[in-house]
């Protein structure tokens, strides 16, 4: 089922860029992988759009609506600093079945305060009542745009073998996986969402609605002061497959025994749902929600600067010979 | 009802504003009406984000699909020239209940088809699949994201008594007014989407699912080459209420029997819904998609351009002292 969404998902993907590719004229691979790039004059600035996908159905509180905020500011801006660029400016989106004002102003609240952690300019945007489009009455969607400069020196993608992975923890499962996630977890006769989960220690709504953990400071310091990555991932829809593009035609190798405290909410739902090992790490983040490849002889002075910003941030892979991505032993693509 | 939609709207937006306003110590003027201006060193850059409402619940044919897209590249760069801004790129967002291949091929070739029109780059975006979200398995939701460039010299507002109103025709409804549309058109026992209307000349869908009009080309026109517009305003969401952004304190007197061939799908609803002319006004275009403003010695040479720009052009109004907006005699506002 899981497999069936991300291929069709995929599938989409591929087509979009293909057709894109048909009535431009533009290669797809002008248009980024976390960003696409449109030069003014001298300024290179970086554009990116992305949403929160399912996860806003499971947000019935004013705390899950700030999440989902959160959420969409994070989506982008991560994704912005995985391109090299300073994000700059954010817009959103939201439309709702009914005009919530409570979910219009915990959404906001969420906006606002990711902004600020991030640096990013609000801008705006446009909220939306859509009557007869959405599910149920309480039904909303939120996107996030953004605006990034990509600053001087570019980050080019430099990864070679013997090159060293450190992963930034995330927060849980961030915004991606939730369509799988409610049906593992909240299907029939499972959980539900305010049921307290032995295994997690807390309510399945406190581990599921929480928000994705902003990277920009760390990273955007990395990149202004060094130690200069090799390769960023911001590790979102599809997982480790993610990780693909940063190692091009090398192998790489990744070993997630070494997270000190993997989050439970993954264990519990490969148990819940029977899903093999491949296939969650082709899903979810597993704990890692930005990757960041070094030199080797980078490495240490890198953890320890992440440590120092706040970020657990622990070797979990290598750049080898070979291709493909391969956690804990099993190569999940292709 | 659609005085409540219209209102639940405003009400909607007047508290995100408030919100953002206490949130992040903006004041909500800083966003602009048509495009938040973003400052990087001196560029001055527009950023907006629009969707394209309600009519996307129509679409149901590749041509349909490519309205949508041509609508939410419209809704965008058009707000963005009446901000003054050169549209520079643009992004999408299309989510679906199921990942349709068909919507997004043809949704983005009129996406592509309207970029193009309005020489701006297509920068990508993101497409999502959303179980759970939609009411139907054939709903989607298309929002775009547009950057622009203020270009010298900034149009500012220049409004002033004795000038002189041309409004730029529109296609038809273009995007705004839709949950309005159909409930009077397409309710219980009303017409069919395919149903011949004797009274249009055509069928419903062909007039109900025509492209918005793109003015990005005019409008730059008259700001590079003059004559120089004193007012800019998209006429979309609130119909002639967002004239009186364009003459604050003052009074504009707009007279539409001085169309040449007004659409004749506004006579239909406003018959069949039993709608008062001020709330016509205060929901749809009218048959006037962009208004502008000219001092009154520079209107006849800014009319024949448009004309010759392929925009037919009427002279529909005037700013006198006084204060409100005034549709055929009619106070529509306050």
């Amino acid at each position: 089922m899981a497999g069936v969404d991300r291929r069709t998902l995929e599938a989409i993907h591929r087509t979009a860029l293909g057709l894109v590719s048909q009535f431009t004229g533009r290669r797809p691979a002008e248009f980024g992988t976390y960003a696409s790039i449109v030069r003014i004059g001298d300024v290179r600035l970086a554009v990116h759009a992305d949403g929160v996908g399912t996860k806003a159905l499971l947000a019935s509180l004013p705390e899950d609506y700030r999440c989902i905020g959160i959420d969409a500011v994070a989506m982008n801006v991560n994704d912005l600093v995985s391109a090299g660029a300073r994000p700059i400016a954010f817009l959103d989106y939201i439309a709702m079945a009914r005009g919530d004002p409570d979910v219009v102003k915990w959404v906001l609240e969420g906006i606002c305060t990711a902004c600020r952690e991030s640096g990013v300019v609000f801008a705006g945007g446009e909220t939306a009542v859509l009557p007869g489009v959405f599910s149920s009455e309480r039904t909303f969607d939120v996107v996030g745009f953004a605006l990034g400069l990509v600053e001087e020196p570019v980050l080019r993608n430099a990864v070679r073998e013997g090159d060293v992975l450190v992963g930034l923890e995330s927060s849980g499962l961030h915004a991606n996986g939730f369509s799988l996630v409610r049906k593992v977890l909240l299907g029939e006769g499972k959980y539900g969402l305010d049921d307290l989960v032995p295994s997690l220690g807390r309510r399945l709504r406190e581990e599921l609605l929480r928000p994705t953990r902003l990277y920009v400071r760390p990273v955007l310091e990395l990149l202004r002061r060094g130690p200069r990555p090799t390769g960023i991932a911001h590790v979102t829809g599809g997982g480790f497959l993610k990780l693909r593009r940063l190692v091009g035609r090398r192998r790489l190798r990744v070993n997630l025994d070494s997270l000190p405290e993997p989050p439970r909410i993954f264990k519990l739902i490969q148990e819940e749902g029977g899903i093999d090992w491949s296939e969650m790490c082709r899903t979810f983040n597993m704990g890692i929600g930005m990757a960041i490849s070094f030199r080797e002889s980078d490495v240490d002075e890198a953890v320890r600067k992440l440590r120092r910003l706040g970020y657990s941030s622990p070797v979990i892979g290598r750049i080898e010979r070979g291709e493909g991505v391969v956690v804990n032993g099993v190569r999940i693509d292709g």
